[in-house]
């Protein structure tokens, strides 16, 4: 009863964000948690009437827990079950996190993706799907929010970003579960989950029950659907500002450049995230936060000098606003 | 120490959002609470340098409290001991709340602007001061995205609404408490306030400390900020949004009329803000939900025949999506 509701709801999903075209063929990111196994199983039976196909499965050995090696042992024997190839690789988390000064997260986030990316080329897939759920989305909204961001960024996790799908983005962790349980499938109980030190645990465990408790009723339904309604907000924003960038920034020795008076005339939130793409545009990959956007705001106003960003340093010279790649303590 | 720091956060409040122009008289509505009382003191103590006056304090007894006459005469003897002349009236929040169908929160705030409103006229005053804090902005984001608000609606509290002025957004309720400490002054305090089946409460006594708790830090300051810049790119998105309604909106006998192939080609952002100024056009003052829209764009979108909303009927007539009076029932 539970898998027929929840197939129905997943497929109103790719739908809804046109996820999966005909003739796809799709990389299944598996970590062996529930939302990744249910993503396998879901998307084998809705290929069974869809016009897509799973071709392989991936598994990141991300190399951190104890566990890890249970985790791989576990992917590889459902890929066997299933009758599906997998990709496993092993990754220095640490090492790179260290190296390139992210956070465990971060780095585990991007050499994900990077593995992903190569084992989608090697299987010959064209869209790979990860089990993103309606949980992480309303987690993602606090977090970010605790952080302090505006709607770019609030809008948290894209059902679709290149070729990376997220087919769950409206189901729940427990839906999954039950689906599972339902079907006798099992799957890794990943036990770093109950560390409340880390960020997103305190915020699943403690936060967001809290939050259900004042209105006796889960809030992750609401909150992820105002993710949605920022997303779509900010989206859009985010394309007329990219439109009113090109038009505005000049590329020169110096740095990235504005005619200020001419950025001072765009209205608030296209000004921000006008700065926002030149920082992004200056240090593609670098982690911008809201505190740039204002440095960059007060350098134009007047408010400051100059004043120094991760990617470089802003400054006003003679009408002009100048995003220079040197910074003030290199002088 | 804590007053003079204050007293300049507050001017730096009143300068950024242009509050107060000069020659200004204002009123201060006073609860009794600290917020409040705070307000008061500050105002006074900043009209001495500025160039505005406070003329007259407000108070309504709300006579839902069992300590509410204590309220109102420690307001009275506030009033006294600063000579300053005040307006207190009391009203039926209970029997206003029953007869409109409204919570009790939503009656109080009712009826208490509108007292304000009268008070303000009567003293001659300009501006009528109120006393919500950083907290209160942190708080209501959350309540806000607990029942799924998009952008407009998230940012929260705004700095100013008409002749409504909020000189304390940008400080919390401790540095308040400090001041008032500081100065020797008391406030009363609202039992009620620990009262846990309240939604507010609970945000603040049990979600926001939770919050606090993940990163080890206040993060009122971070989710005002988010409303800050919500509130922004809202504010942009709903003048574009009025602009696109007066030209695309026909008001006929039917009620209000819009070419669905005009509509269907507005950004999703504009659009949903257009139908939204539809239904408050159509019937001011009610609440309008966020289903309510999603309602409007699922008949648009030819998905639903029609659909009943609480200012009438969503109905698509040869091309025409019409927001009509009747509602379905009514047939």
């Amino acid at each position: 009863v539970v898998s027929k509701a929840l197939v129905q709801k997943v497929r109103r999903t790719l739908d809804q964000y046109d996820l999966i075209p005909a003739g796809a063929r799709i990389l299944v990111g598996l970590s062996g948690g529930s939302d990744s196994v249910a993503l396998t199983l879901l998307l084998e039976e809705l290929a069974r009437h869809g016009e897509f196909s799973v071709v392989s499965l991936a598994h990141l050995n991300h190399c951190l827990r104890p566990t890890a090696g249970r985790d791989e042992a576990f992917c590889r024997s459902l890929s066997v079950r299933m009758g599906l190839p997998i990709a496993v690789e092993s990754a220095d988390v640490r090492g790179y996190a260290a190296a390139e000064t992210l956070s465990i997260e971060d780095a585990a986030r991007r050499l994900r993706y990077r593995f992903l990316e190569r084992a989608a080329d090697a299987s010959g897939a064209t869209l790979t799907a990860v089990g993103h759920t309606r949980d992480d989305q309303a987690e993602t909204l606090l977090l970010k929010l605790m952080r302090g961001a505006g709607s770019t960024g609030l809008g948290g996790i894209y059902p679709r970003r290149g070729t990376i799908i997220r087919p769950l983005l409206d189901v729940s962790r427990d839906e999954l579960r039950s689906y599972l349980v339902e079907r006798s499938e099992t799957w890794i109980e990943d036990e770093s989950n109950a560390d409340l030190t880390n960020p997103r645990n305190r915020i699943r465990h403690r936060v967001i029950p809290e939050m259900d408790a004042t209105y006796g009723g889960r809030t992750s339904a609401a909150l992820a659907r105002a993710a949605d309604l920022m997303r779509e907000d900010g989206q859009w924003l985010d394309e007329l500002a990219a439109a009113r960038f090109e038009l505005l920034a000049g590329v020169t020795a110096e740095g990235i450049v504005f005619e200020a008076s001419a950025l001072l005339s765009e209205p608030a939130p296209i000004r921000r995230r006008i700065l926002l793409l030149a920082m992004r545009q200056h240090a593609p990959g670098r982690e911008i936060a809201r505190v740039h956007i204002d440095a960059g705001e007060a350098v134009l106003k007047s408010k400051a000098e100059r004043a120094d960003v991760p990617v470089g340093q802003w400054e006003l010279k003679r009408g002009k606003l100048v995003l220079s790649r040197q910074r003030g303590e290199s002088k």
